[in-house]
């Protein structure tokens, strides 16, 4: 059983690069898959375009080919869409998180008991 | 086969309280158990006594119980070691990332590929 006090896990890979794949640009990569727009995107996570495309830049620059691309033409004017390189890596990412939060729920819970009666 | 483009893991927990237990203040635990001494294992990180003492107090908080207890008396006069609430802790993470690492080894590899080519 899920309790509230089980920490959540929290996911990190360091590229080869030096470049971090974590929470915050995979939550911006499945938002730019759903809406189709970076500023979209953007917007709902509550950052700028420019701090969304700085995310964008370190991922295309941390892969062979980018990971993201900007649509044009149709009724959008200017969308963005992941690339293959994109999906396969996003893809990669959530099976990573679902078979490693399966995998470690247990301890993931023992903290929690753990931690239960934190005195904050 | 781990190759050089595969990707490090960085294993976080988001305690209830909002604390983040990650790798370094793993390693810290780490070296205050095998080296009895908190001065020690922060030298041996590069930081200063007074920044693993505040990683520690954030431990302590986000815990019922302390995960480490200054000791005092013997030859070394005053060193540190970690509670049981502290051991406990230690080793689920321990094992955590362990067992982490095994279940996702081939996304993990997956995604050292799809960046192996890297242009950085």
């Amino acid at each position: 059983m899920k309790t509230d006090s089980t920490p959540k896990l929290i996911l990190r890979l360091k590229l080869r690069g030096g470049a971090i794949l974590g929470p915050g640009k995979i939550d911006l990569l499945e938002r730019i898959e759903r809406l189709g727009s970076i500023s979209a995107a953007a917007r709902e996570m509550g950052m700028s375009y420019g701090q969304a495309w700085k995310l964008i830049e370190t991922m295309n620059r941390a892969f062979p080919h980018p990971v993201v691309r900007k649509t044009t033409g149709g009724r959008s004017g200017g969308g963005a869409a992941l690339t293959a390189t994109g999906r396969k890596m996003l893809d990669c990412y959530v099976a990573m998180r679902r078979k490693a939060e399966s995998r470690i729920a247990g301890e993931l819970r023992a903290i929690g008991r753990l931690a239960g009666g934190s005195r904050r």
